[in-house]
């Protein structure tokens, strides 16, 4: 659930890989991969994003992009609206209702299968907050203390400024992940200290209230995506609130406008060297992910035909790639109707799975009285 | 809601009266039960326990008289019971139907009223519990630290022993208060500052997201109730874990045996001298709360015939007091259906309430998608 975690991006850049357990996790995605591919039926895949604008590029490279390939092989998957999660940035949370449908468009129009994949809103489901009070008892606040996130915002911003909310932000993900049982989270790698913290509170509710080895939860598995690195158009994160991404919903000559204002460097030559030259490569990279090819080919086509060329041919290739995607955005926004029904389907599907959990952890808690 | 708090009794000993803001909450309260006495239809009470199992005279004249004063009084009441907050106690948490049942039975025989009070458990209302996640973004982990009841447990135990649910414990008593818009919460005055918590919860939130005036949540008032000072039958404090405490449900000869073993002091002469001789002027008031007496008359009256005299006098006391109590939770004890039936009603009923609430704070915090 890359974008869910967003915030994490910046945090964690001081844990190294290893730290993290990339390496491994990264082994085991590969043959997690292998499984989907054999058995796609077996697993359930939990995805989400903070409802916090319109969707960009980076989204839908980083995850979205991702999660149409896993519903197209066949798994199941469902994905949070985590509208809960914005209500401590004030700009945001008074607009939520715009920012919500504006990613159930997104969502629809980029190929998620209402039909397929269960869209919902954190908000709308009472049995899956539930589940937070029992799994706050499972972990402690020295625990919480460790996450990275948390850590940061501390440091950053005095504790003084750090919610409830945000100190037991990793607790309401794992009610997230859990409510629906997914054995599957799709993550950057940054997240996998929080996924972590999920695993525990499932395994440790399975063991203090599983009954002879029965277990009420699966303990999920990271399936780690490597996120091409896209940079906003001013060689910074790309990021909803600096205005140097473009979105999904962008018109073909906001896009263009957007990319003909983009950093790049002095250097007439176009390459694709990321480490050395992050704003030319950033861009050489946008259009080899549209085009399908391999940016290093990207790079040699353009050559010494320098920066205007390549944001020709940057512009081009993401308005061709996106037109699709936005022809069927614009067709879905006039039907505001179809659109709430969606999220109504889907938290009514969400509302009947987090009951059941719910119901089956009242009874292994003896709390079904 | 004493008992519901019972664990910051003895954590808050350091903090004196008026740093409580005991004298202004006392004065506050006089002015509260006038009020009652004139117009009780004005005031819904939330008050409940922690189902830890049976309850006792400690409890009886701490809280429970006061409870039913209240619903005699006309006071629309709410009874939690906290079944959440005992999770981390696993011998608790193993029996918790026995002793959520036991509450249960407590309750009817002492005569709340289960067609004019709403007796729920906690677990069984997840629109309740969902409150807790907008309600913990609306307090800092700062002004949780504060909390006296955390800060007594990481400085007895070490912090890694405080779980999330403890740490966040007062934000779930604000859920659990404001669900039902109490107005009025019967405490002792160890647990003022909880309920500072719940009402700066529902002050924020009305601010933040109440619109033109308009308040979603009353804050509550708290109503402090003189609880008795009852020791222990060791002298120590009352306490179910001790096995120093007479309970509601204990039979005449065990009541009588309780009593007989009761830890008193040497002097012969009986007196009512709370601070000098708290052993034996625990018994003597225990006897004159039983006989609606004064207890410096109860004791004139045993004067030289000493402990034996005076243990004899509060075994028939108690007995006495109880007797229709106990005779009405035997009938009940035959009726496990109709205990059941209670509480699920109750579970109704709280639900019932807690879905209009959360749909009116939906609406406010505009997450009705």
């Amino acid at each position: 659930m890359t974008t869910h975690l967003d915030a994490t991006t910046a945090a964690d850049v001081s844990v190294s890989a290893e730290e993290l357990g990339v390496p491994a996790a990264r082994r085991r995605s590969a043959v997690l991969e292998e499984s989907i591919r054999k058995d796609p039926g077996r697993f359930r895949v939990l995805t989400g994003d903070r409802p916090t604008g319109r969707l960009h590029l980076g989204h839908y490279f980083g995850t979205l992009h991702n999660r149409v390939r896993l519903q197209e092989l066949g798994v199941e998957t469902m994905v949070v609206i985590a509208d809960y999660q914005v209500l401590t940035d004030r700009d945001v949370a008074d607009r939520l209702t715009e920012h919500v449908a504006d990613l159930v468009l997104d969502y629809l129009a980029i190929g998620i299968d209402p039909d397929r994949s269960t869209i919902f809103a954190h908000s709308a489901i009472p049995a899956l907050n539930q589940l937070l009070v029992p799994f706050l008892s499972l972990i402690s606040v020295a625990e919480l203390n460790r996450n990275p996130t948390v850590k940061e915002e501390i440091s950053q911003s005095r504790q003084s400024s750090v919610s409830g909310l945000m100190f037991t932000y990793p607790v309401h993900q794992a009610a997230d992940i859990l409510f629906c049982k997914a054995n599957l989270v799709p993550v950057g790698q940054d997240q996998l200290p929080h996924l972590e913290v999920t695993r525990t509170i499932a395994r440790r509710f399975n063991r203090r209230y599983g009954d002879g080895g029965a277990t009420l939860f699966p303990v999920p598995e990271a399936l780690l995506s490597a996120a091409p690195l896209l940079l906003g158009t001013d060689g910074a994160k790309m990021s909803k609130s600096r205005g140097n991404a473009i979105t999904l919903a962008a018109s073909a000559d906001e896009t263009a406008r957007l990319i003909r204002g983009a950093k790049t460097d002095p250097g007439r030559h176009i390459t694709y060297e990321p480490a050395t030259r992050p704003e030319v490569s950033s861009l050489v990279l946008l259009a080899a992910l549209c085009l399908g090819r391999d940016p290093h080919l990207v790079a040699q086509d353009i050559g010494g035909r320098g920066a205007a060329a390549l944001k020709s041919l940057v512009t081009e290739a993401v308005n061709e790639y996106l037109a699709p995607v936005r022809l069927r955005r614009t067709q879905l926004a006039e039907d505001r109707g179809y659109v709430r029904q969606v999220l109504r389907d889907g938290n009514e599907r969400a509302n009947a799975i987090a009951e059941t959990t719910l119901d089956e952890a009242r009874a292994a808690m003896s709390t079904a009285y």
